[in-house]
């Protein structure tokens, strides 16, 4: 924690949140990781239940829902402790997509989405999926899409072709992005529909291999095709032509909940480091923590990490305030800034493990394959430096 | 300000400050520099005058000493105000080294030494140095010396070789570390003595020329000869065998106004890229900052330095809850990281500039020579590193 | 081909095998990665057919064992055309572990050795593996090591345990290096003895998971125990006590056979990257190539991959005028500086690619992970860093 | 010398200019730069005389006119020699910009002029400068140009404003790039013209201060007024309207001599750093050389200057062989990838003298301050960048 954020609920909430994930999810996770994802997914449930049970379950979720109702600053302080282990998240119901979802939802879902969808989602029950990006367009911005949603009758025809539909395998229902309407004005031409993944039309086409790992179940990014996929017209959400203004608002948020995680990331591969830098006999009575290589990459992670964190806390702390858009800005600094961070930390953490840091018997495999995409997904880091210094340099009178 | 960290008193003074350095001393500021030491400083004396008259002087000291007694935490936030322009600091009475000679005799000289040569210093009336470095010792070690201080009758004679002491052209006192024990443990040899710099044996050989630059008066940096040098034992500032213990409490904060004093730096320097980035006409119609690369630069510089003002921030706010011990880890991570964006921030901006960037013409030139110290006074970058990994591995166990 | 470089005997050899490479391999590279190796090898023994009978087979060995007789200078640069796809080097029997193993034997195997192990190995017909790293020892530095080969009667008996034994699977034999003699100086414990893998006691435990592939078959890294092995004193490799020497002598010309490689790798990667860049429609008109961080990632590339060949190139020069002690500063300077281009390229290359760019649907993710290892194997960076500056710092009279 | 690249005539000539410029520069250039440059001149001027007297003037000149006919690779690995103290290359007359000048008039300018300017320029009896830059137009692109040359009778009218004329003061004429056709196409505007310096209307407005140095002589750089400043035609360089054409001409291999001169200035200052490390007692017994933190600095620059000679050399022998044109990728990529590898050396140089290192006792401080502007001159390193970039993406079908 960091003091000048550490709420009393904070205080109260963060120790109980670190030992869960320290006693019940350390001591499995490379177990869990070895095994098919329905076995996985057996024992998670077990966990699941037993944070229901402490009261740790959903702790962003108001207190009606089944949530603590953490403010994004309290919040993002827990999410570090979770990520310090693959399913860590995915325990206490905090996992992308269905975090983004579920907030989404919250806010735009018409009663009706809410009580089918958003409910059994919140609850654990099912899982979701967000179904933006297309391999034939560039970037992830959202004005640049071919799938379409076209109203017939009551019902919406969608026809499109997306890849990155992370944890698409098994999901309930996908949210999708399409454009309602070609004929608008590039941000009002998107509508976001809920389509759930039973409906005829919808195909996983495949588990996309990512980085030597073909995944399965929610640990996996789904190539879907829609085909006269049709669903009624109640399964929108929000109005027509919104999708965009919808997306922008889910995506802030869930940058902030990428760094949040990374910083988590980062916290136990520096620990990995620093016991292993400790631990290695150099089989000449010192240790591998002696050699000055080694201590500068703990120092500079060290400091880095804490750069990252404090503003991702402060970046929090901005949206708890002003919202989103006022932390606009905050939030394009910390997507690349924070993702440079982890890659280093990654690296250093690996590099002082020597062979064994590119085995599979240690996390740091798994994060530097499965977080290389921290520098792309949700825009890649070029998209929001460009973004950021516009904004800035708008200040200064460019017109851009 | 920074929100978490804007207290009202800051948030009634900060923009006084600001007024004041952008309309007093921005518009001088590139002829001054231009101007002998002596010319300069009868400019700034007049500046000095109206920032006592206007409430602002030293506002670090307590208000009886004729300041505003800012905390650490706030004084950070001033600071950068100040060091947005070469002798900001100077004009409030809050530049180095006087300001730590200051902290120093608040807490450890005796009456006879404050009445004497406290009271005209924190008057302005009088400057000072301190005297540690040693050219034939290496790094920032106060351990290693060769100055000592014999105690003979009711006076210490003096003798070294000291180099690097800042502002001691014109300065009414040195503060001087010298071993008085040289039998004694390796933390308690030195003591730390007031040396006026017309005592006898007291020669200052040159001034220092540092990357093309003699200097002079306060701007300059002295080699010095102690030859028999006498003082009366009256000079002692704390106890003997003191000084490496005081050496360490003066450090401390010295390093939090350094880390403040770049920020500050940076913010200008960044401000001059952009407006350099808006204003250069690249002769098809589109200006600098519309190139991707200049856009990199700014996005990149943006959340560098905001990383590392938040960095700053909390150590000076642990600083002021616990000390400058419980603060150890931090400002040695602070050190080194907050040096190593200076000189990228400031790298950036010339290079914005072009041809123009490496001239005398803007600021840019006076900081990328005078701050490329920044790496290596008070303890370079390497050691830095090495001393805050070894605490961390000490906490895992490492025996060094 | 580097102007200066390029023999007359290179400029026919040359464009055969890019030729070959390009219209043989490359169609096919995509598919054999995503079989099971037995049956990838299946495909793989035609090709190797084909390159026999075109007289592309093995070319650095001499004409009258079926290569060409390619000095270290001219192999490098077909070296480089081979590495473009990852079983380029397997098609021309000049994959790492054998043509080491083939190199060393053929200077100092017995005939014996020989015409039983060597003559097979040359011709195709089986596959080898080098077993010199143990877990439980850092460093690749041989002298440190736990495995023991006692003389029993006219046998060895072998008992030890060791890892990234690449390529064990399925392997012929193995070579191992042993500790002959634990009374011995440091430089004269170790021996090399060859070990059928069939040769009871020898097992290997698993294919070690690295960087998310389990491997298998060429494509493996074996972790091995070896226990009370037993194999007649007739397959000891040189004479007892000279592991050491033969491992140096081996690992000097395999640290150029990487940097050739890598540099086929980096040329491959750049290769996609302005494909990539010149393809991909921004969706207004323009490529993505004329953003100017493309731009710079694709000018930093050809320079840094230009500097890294020239810098191998003239090693292997160095190497064939005056032998591998001669150039052992520039293989230490090659090894960790071309290993950190091919990581910043391969990195380059897979943001260029946005989120295709870590799927595994291009090479890159391949390269990625695979290459990892590449500031580890045969010496992590930091110790050639220091072995070099050690060398030079010895030519100024530092004692070490 | 690099082995490959070493004539006859080179290994006969390279220890003459090495013991030269070691026995007769090193031990007064210090003493040398803090003269006024005047006074430095005469010493110089002597120098010169030895030079020439032992055969080593000026040897890249055909010999009829005084030198020895250097080819272009020759002539670098002697640059390289000179380039390690401030004025060698100006004791030998290979200096810029009268070294670019020589090889300009030699090939374009009318044997009246070469008569009258060339002949004394080559004998070193008078000095040149070259007058394109100006401040109002950015980048170094000779195509955005303000300053006019209108023909009236016999007589070139010259008005325009130009900085960064190097060595202007005290030079015997300027060449001008002015337009004589703001009509013509863009490449076809301007022209070349020697201007005498006391030509009515040439007003050397000021030294500029670069760095903290206002310069003098030779080592400045001038800002100049032309105000109708009258010309004869026939002191017009090759015909009208080739101004650009003969600017690439100049600037192709002028870039190359730079590259040469920054490769010694880093060999020089790399000695001086594991000097350093050598010397440098820590106080402990053992030496600043044994810090891994020193030797990571120490290996990678060696690495580094080694890349940066072999990329050198390798375009130097591109364009003895080809030209100019043909080597237009290998120059862009020289200029930037080894002005980046200077500033790093020096910076680790610096940092390894510790507070010593920012002083101007070494050399460090000349360097770093006077060639920071290696990454801006002759075109910054992101316009040779995107240059290059662009040249290899049209072969892969870019249109820009």
């Amino acid at each position: 924690m960091v003091t000048i954020f550490a709420s009393e609920r904070l205080k109260e909430i963060y120790p109980q949140i670190k030992l869960f994930v320290e006693q019940e999810l350390y001591p499995i996770e490379m177990d869990l990781l070895k095994r098919p994802f329905n076995e996985a997914d057996t024992i998670l449930q077990e966990k699941r239940a037993k944070a229901k049970q402490r009261g740790l379950w959903a702790p962003y979720l108001p207190e009606k829902d089944g949530g603590i109702g953490l403010s994004m600053i309290e919040f993002a302080q827990v999410s570090e402790l979770m990520a310090g282990t693959p399913f860590g998240h995915f325990v206490f119901n905090c996992q992308a997509p269905d975090i983004g979802n579920i907030e989404l939802m919250h806010k735009h879902a018409s009663t009706f989405l809410q009580e089918k969808y958003l409910v059994p989602l919140m609850n654990g029950a099912i899982r979701s999926c967000f179904s933006m990006t297309e391999p034939e367009f560039a970037g992830s911005n959202p004005v640049n899409m071919g799938t379409t949603a076209v109203l017939d009758g009551g019902e919406y025809i969608i026809n499109g072709h997306k890849w990155f539909t992370t944890a698409a395998d098994g999901a309930n229902f996908a949210i999708v992005m399409a454009n309602t309407n070609t004929e608008a004005s590039r941000y009002e031409k998107a509508s976001m529909i809920l389509v759930p993944i039973d409906t005829k039309g919808f195909h996983l086409k495949r588990n996309i291999p990512v980085m030597g790992d073909t995944g399965e179940g929610w640990l996996s990014h789904g190539e879907i095709e829609y085909t006269d996929c049709r669903v009624p017209v109640s399964h929108l959400i929000g109005k027509e032509g919104s999708g965009f203004l919808l997306a922008q608002e889910r995506l802030g948020p869930g940058r902030i909940h990428h760094c949040m995680r990374w910083i988590g990331i980062c916290e136990r591969a520096f620990q990995m480091m620093c016991k292993k830098a400790v631990d290695r006999d150099m089989g000449d009575g010192t240790r591998l923590g002696q050699k000055q290589t080694i201590q500068n990459w703990i120092a500079e992670s060290r400091a880095e990490i804490n750069a990252a964190r404090f503003m991702v806390l402060h970046a929090a702390h901005k949206m708890d305030l002003s919202g989103s858009k006022a932390a606009k800005n905050d939030i394009a600094a910390i997507k690349f800034f924070v993702a440079d961070i982890l890659m280093k930390v990654l690296d250093r953490a690996i590099q002082t493990h020597g062979a064994l840091g590119i085995t599979d018997d240690t996390l740091l495999s798994f994060w530097y394959r499965h977080e290389r995409g921290a520098r792309i997904y949700d825009g890649p880091d070029e998209v929001h430096k460009s973004s950021l210094a516009k904004s800035v340099l708008k200040e200064y009178g460019l017109k851009i």
